[in-house]
């Protein structure tokens, strides 16, 4: 029974969980730290070692049973040679080569990759976007990641930096965003953006879960709200289906939860301003393995990643 | 020495050509017909067809001496089943089967595609994206067609409208476009719209090859004028160049004649407003094969699918 398990790992801004995974990417045992207790990386890293050392115990597993751990970063990654260029809301990690770090501290193959692309990987294995040819995922939190999925395989483009839907620009002027471009998708709807809309709208200190909640009871307010966020939202996702021509796009993320009205909203405007082969052939899809589509993405690239060596 | 030959055909708006090419694609011999003389679909498939024999008798070929016949079409193109869809600028053709018709008239293998595509097809093979892993080529006309080769395959999507990078939406509201979306990048660079805006700059009935000359000439008017242009293609490639994170991107077509004034333009835009990883990989040049693009690109489909038999 050599190596029928896998160490999924997904590091948020908010929260480092570590799983268990069996062959078939069941979560069997996992474990979940506070990322910002951590003062710097090698107390990070450390936790991490410490994590996978209980949950092999805890499950009677040694290294030998394990395929490999995979690991999910919010950022910039090098996914050949296993280098953290850079983190978004995570300070000390430029240029890291963590692959190294862990296969050494570990004795266990190491890969890693972006969390969005990871969580693109589990949709299209397991998820929402099953048996589609070319899918975009997206997730919509703080930040708005994408990732694509181009006949059946995962799309790097040529430096591991492809699928950057957040920053695909709305407009030819706009407000500057984080990556250095102005008028991006994320200026319009990313978590911060929105949450101050709403609180200037509602005039409280409501949460971006409590207008979801409104919308659903029909609040005529929280409804135009969502409607507002769906338009930015499909304004951009007609470019990706004029230009990528997809089966399906996937939109996970907490703001999805908005459910009913934001994809009403994003449907109704594909079909009015994408080209006509384009979106009738495309489905827009929740996302459906919800936070542990990350571990299981991850666990995903170690099979396919010690298979293809 | 069966097969050493390739027909390509490219179908424009003005120009019907047919050309003789070696295994090489080296152009031996050519026929141009314009467009306009045929008064419908049949009588163009005619014209077609007794093009061809005059070729073949000129060269003193027989049909065993041909791989096949290779057609690019200016719009909705079904590559797999060989059906035309629609033609932009020609009436006549909707939902044809083009392929069977040829292949029964001219007893050879026939294969269609858009035009674009085969444009793309070729420089990726032969012209200025050789060598490319992920390339992106736009041509500048009345219309803005795009093809994306991806990791080393001209990439179709699900339904063969991949690549429409003239119909990516620059701003969330804006002129009508042909494809029946707005603000398209076509709206703001298309041949007709910057025409119009030409002479309405220069207060004469100046032809855009003019305002070329002279903002080689350093008029200062006809280099505002070519910035404006490169402007527009900047902020819609910047959305391509985050997403697709290609290595190049071609540019053909009249108006990318403009040279050093447009081309500079879409660089700065792009270092200014794109992602730093993508931006920094990305190298923007001019399409190198000209006019003959699209026939050299049919010749190469005709070779990859006569081998994929």
């Amino acid at each position: 029974m050599t190596g029928e398990f896998c160490i999924g790992i997904d590091l948020g801004g908010t929260n480092l969980r570590i799983a268990l995974l069996d062959a078939k990417y069941k979560i069997e045992d996992r474990e979940s730290l506070s990322t910002r207790r951590f003062k710097n990386r090698r107390s990070l890293i450390a936790a991490i070692g410490k994590s996978v050392d209980n949950i092999l115990a805890r499950n009677r597993l040694k290294t030998k049973n394990i395929l490999g751990v995979g690991i999910g970063l919010p950022g910039q990654v090098d996914f050949v040679r296993g280098i953290v260029h850079s983190l978004t809301n995570i300070r000390g990690w430029r240029e890291v080569n963590l692959k190294r770090i862990l296969q050494t501290k570990l004795r266990l193959p190491v890969f890693l990759d972006n969390d969005v692309k990871l969580m693109t990987l589990a949709e299209y294995t397991l998820g929402a976007a099953r048996g589609a040819q070319n899918a975009v995922c997206l997730t919509l939190g703080t930040g708005v990641g994408g990732g694509i999925i181009l006949e059946g395989r995962l799309y790097r483009g040529c430096s591991n930096a492809a699928g950057e839907i957040g920053h695909l620009p709305l407009n030819e002027n706009g407000h500057r965003c984080n990556c250095g471009g102005f008028a991006c998708l994320e200026t319009y709807i990313g978590n911060n953006t929105i949450l101050k809309k709403a609180r200037k709208i509602f005039k409280e200190d409501i949460s971006l879960e409590e207008v979801s909640r409104r919308a659903r009871f029909r609040d005529h307010k929280a409804i135009e709200f969502w409607s507002d966020v769906g338009l930015h939202l499909g304004n951009a996702l007609t470019g990706v289906v004029n230009i990528l021509n997809p089966d399906v796009i996937v939109i996970g993320g907490g703001v999805a939860n908005a459910g009913k009205v934001l994809f009403g909203q994003v449907k109704k405007v594909l079909s009015g301003r994408a080209m006509r082969v384009q979106a009738s052939n495309v489905k827009i899809m929740p996302a459906k393995l919800g936070n542990d589509a990350g571990l299981i993405g991850a666990a995903i690239m170690v099979k396919a990643g010690v298979e293809n060596r």
